[in-house]
């Protein structure tokens, strides 16, 4: 269709009168200036990347958004996901690539579970979409038909280190828009008019997200700069910045402003606070059940209690025991396929602006995949909930590649994260419960294997604090485990108990916050000595946790038991031995201890 | 062109006699008799996906591929790498979605390192190509036009968890790979002709990687379980699998074999031990100079010394520096772009039998990206180096973003990497000299900013051997630093002087290995006392690394200086100073512990 017939066929809506679209191209002179005046101010930012897209920016504030200006977190508001760097507006930055998969989950959100009238608009630079995270989100999009999604490439031909592999051939990215599956438009990245129609357009297709391919300029609009290599992410010099402000400044037409649309008010109420399971755990002390699989049965649980809270999982929800929450609310289970990153970034979009209470899950050593995700979305402290299945060696059989041994130095690092790392299922119950109703980025760490319940269905569990299993007068040592090594230090308890040692044996509950006061009032009724036992490498795990938590205390001694060496597969049991994190390697310590 | 037309001009290389395609009807028979019995007796594995692929393992293995049998890590060997999991294949898996990145490095290096004929097929399911970094690989493949390179798409439908999106639709595959710019064939993966003729079409194929979509069936050749659903992973039960193999054998014709064709000799000879740069350090103490930019100069001194010395980066070459080896060694340069997975995946392929010393740089926090990549290497020892500019809080203005924090932590938990973290040039030029000649991974963390040259030219540096930059008999406390908190700690002794307070100073420079010895004979020293300060996040870092190895001393106390908080932008030392590891905090503390 040419452009002009089309033109002739658009409602008024998509086709600005003159007046509107000098308006629009004032707007993005504006912002242009604003960009140049804000990165000379503070000598850092991006005013070449922020001037390629000025009128994008322009046409979407002012023209095609409906958003609440006076209410930018209003349900009700067009969302706005900048993935790439620009310095005149608000907006947290560095989703480098991240941005459109979490763009994708709040399209999801508004699509399925609020199924509200909001729009989702993607900001994407030319250099980021070389990023996969960004192909998996665009997987994702055309999958799930979220035809309220649009992103837009800002093709400016040039990245940091000079131009991009495609520069300025469009029809790349065209290609690769339309193999994914979108509905996707080329347009002239300074035509406003353009612009106007193409966003109108991607508002009439159905089942389709729409990509915008829009053919930008680098540092547009700033002679000898425009277009040229090597201005990556530099301020102006303040001597040629008058000048150029100037010069855009000639070219403003109007003094003219645009108020948005307001936005349709269809989103529903929703309540994600305090919610409780309705009945406590229905397990009998000395029931045999994997943590993931009770862990399973708890999500499934709380979506009972709660109809926003919702599951993701990537391609592994038989293993993990997502599926039981599938099965019973298949409307609020997403399947992110194989695809990790993607997976959390859709998780930190469905639980922005507090519409869902998102549990996103599968192994935990694939969650290394989306490191980066968790670290921006705990940087932004975001409220998603983590679930990694198949921690440590007692994995078994699965084999090396698949043993979580670096996840909880991973979520350590996480400011403000809790970890949960519950031993039995009443404790997994307990952690999706707390989690569901924490602050914060939640990671929850489930094992493989069947272990057993140790806890009534009246125990409490509060985050940071730590159950001690086994104490008395006589204790000796501390010995703290969590999850899978609980049950060998209570074996080891249990030997020793006939060998007239006493020991203490701690459950830790949560790694982060960890027990510290139980931790050293322990260790100070056990002489001093503590003996920590984890299904982890060494690093950034539970020992290091409690050495650094003990480490001003003088008295305190600790002798961390990991998991180190070559990585087998092998029996559960076998590798916990193997790899010096058994009862026997306990009981082993606990008398090397008392022998010093 | 219609396939009878097309195979009367093909060359007889690529149509095998009706003789060899029934044995190789008959060895891909055979390798699913094998799959079925291997994962039988291990009750673990999977079959049905080692089915799905046994034509296409049966004609690479005994009709395209080019190999020594006998000598399987030759260098003019052709090279096949699984990211699938197989069992019939004596190869690591576990590299799901990271096996294309692997076969790209291993690609490049044959075509423009070693120049030589060696082809490198990569396997891979259809479920991995939901993982972003396979699309980062297309696109690095065709970019970079690697014709030796042959992507096969076992496209069997299903995943671990059902279909999957794409199911049997093969245009869908071919469609994507096409407009990532690859040769592209479509194929029936059952029918050894068709896979015979279009392995060998690949191979005339220039300037373009081919890609072979192969519509499979899991389980093939299983009756009831061939391409049925919930077979994923599972080993038959072995009541079973009797009458299966027996209808499979019963389709075997022949018992020839085929000899797999020689390679072609022309590798050339690569020695990549012993690297010594040419001349010291060419810094005099005083001078001003980042570590990131003198790791950049190192880097091109290290190609001058050895020609097999390459480098990586993704788009951030004018901030890593590693511009200045580009400049001087351009052909041993690959720019990655934005795609840190497929960064570290190439390097991993580069330095695969020991063709290449590779380094990888860029920011230090977009190496949270490729984590699981990194996680990899290190379960296979791999040899590569890994350089993270811009660490910590004193990147300053660039934002919390890009800011790492986390990278120390991550790195600690790669079994037997070794991590440098220079303080000056001369030590940062040691680094890179140590990294090239160290066995396993390497990770070397650089600053951003400016920092004054500390040590002579002269200076010895060791792996796991701290330098203590002040001492005597008076001091009262240790203070362990390293990178750019050493300044801070050394200023803090000069002050300290000042008021008659002495203190010892200690320069890490590899954070693992950790120098224990000096550790702990400096703080026996100095009365038990040690305080680490870093420009990291505690969780996983240097102070509890020292706590950790000073847990079963009892006589020594730790106190840690980390940063934490939420991140800001600022100057270098403002941020420094904000969050707590500043010479400043260091006074603070030391005077807090000699008060206890």
């Amino acid at each position: 269709m040419a452009d002009a017939e089309a033109s002739a066929e658009l409602p008024r809506e998509a086709r600005p009168d003159r007046g509107t679209l000098q308006v629009l191209r004032d707007m993005a002179s504006r912002l242009r200036i604003h960009s140049i005046r804000a990165t000379c101010s503070t000598s850092s930012g991006h005013p070449t990347s922020c001037s390629s897209s000025a009128e994008i920016m322009s046409v979407l504030f002012f023209y095609i958004m409906r958003y609440k200006q006076s209410d930018p977190e209003n349900p009700d508001n067009d969302r706005f996901v900048l993935a790439k760097r620009l310095s005149f507006v608000d907006v947290a930055t560095g989703w480098v690539g991240q941005g459109l998969g979490v763009a994708c989950g709040m399209a999801y959100t508004g699509k399925y579970f609020d199924r509200a009238s909001y729009r989702v608009f993607c900001l994407m630079s030319d250099g980021e979409s070389s990023e996969g995270s960004v192909w998996e989100a665009m997987a994702f999009a055309s999958y799930y038909g979220l035809d309220n999604l649009v992103a837009i490439f800002d093709v400016n031909r040039l990245g940091h280190g000079g131009a991009l592999p495609a520069e300025h051939c469009i029809d790349i990215y065209q290609r690769r828009c339309e193999a994914f599956g979108w509905n996707t438009y080329v347009v002239d990245g300074r035509d406003v008019e353009a612009l106007c129609r193409v966003f109108w357009q991607a508002s009439q297709v159905k089942h389709k997200p729409t990509a915008v391919v829009a053919k930008t300029f680098k540092g547009r609009g700033t002679p000898s700069i425009e277009d040229a290599e090597s201005w990556h992410g530099k301020p102006m010099p303040r001597e040629r910045a008058d000048a150029i402000i100037k010069l855009i400044e000639s070219q403003i037409e109007t003094s003219r402003s645009l108020d948005p649309q307001l936005p349709i008010e269809d989103s529903p109420e929703v309540n994600i606070t305090d919610v409780r399971m309705s009945f406590p755990p229905d397990y009998r002390v000395g029931d045999k059940i994997a943590t993931r699989r009770a862990c399973g049965l708890a999500l499934a649980k709380l979506g009972y209690a709660n109809d926003r809270v919702i599951v993701l999982d990537g391609d592994t929800k038989y293993s993990t025991f997502s599926e039981i929450f599938n099965k019973e609310y298949p409307e609020r289970f997403i399947e992110c396929f194989m695809a990790e990153q993607n997976m959390v970034s859709v998780a930190l979009g469905c639980a922005s602006r507090g519409r869902t209470i998102a549990f996103a899950s599968t192994f935990a050593a694939f969650l290394t995949r989306a490191f980066d995700q968790i670290r921006i979305g705990g940087l932004f402290e975001s409220n998603i909930n983590i679930i990694g299945s198949h921690c440590g060696v007692s994995v078994g059989e699965n084999g090396a590649s698949q043993m979580a041994l670096e996840d909880i130095a991973m979520f350590r690092t996480i400011p403000k994260c809790t970890i949960f790392y519950p031993t039995d299922a009443v404790s997994t119950e307990h952690a999706v419960s707390l989690a569901a109703n924490t602050k914060g980025m939640c990671f929850i760490r489930t094992t493989r294997a069947e272990t057993m319940v140790i806890y009534t269905p009246q125990e409490r569990f509060e985050i940071g604090q730590a159950k001690v299993l086994r104490h008395c007068v006589s204790d000796k040592v501390t010995v703290i485990g969590a999850g899978i090594t609980v049950y060998e230090a209570l074996a080891a308890a249990d030997e020793l108990l006939k060998q007239d040692i006493f020991i203490r044996v701690i459950d830790l509950f949560t790694i982060k916050p960890l027990d510290v006061t139980t931790i050293i009032s322990s260790a100070r009724a056990t002489e001093g000595r503590i003996i920590t036992v984890e299904d982890h490498y060494p690093q950034g795990g539970i020992g290091e946790a409690v050495c650094a938590a003990v480490s001003m205390d003088p008295d305190i001694q600790v002798h961390s038991l990991a998991v180190s060496g070559v990585l087998q597969s092998g029996k559960s049991e076998e590798l916990l031995d193997m790899y010096g994190i058994s009862a026997r390697h306990i009981i082993v310590a606990v008398k090397c201890m008392l022998l010093n």
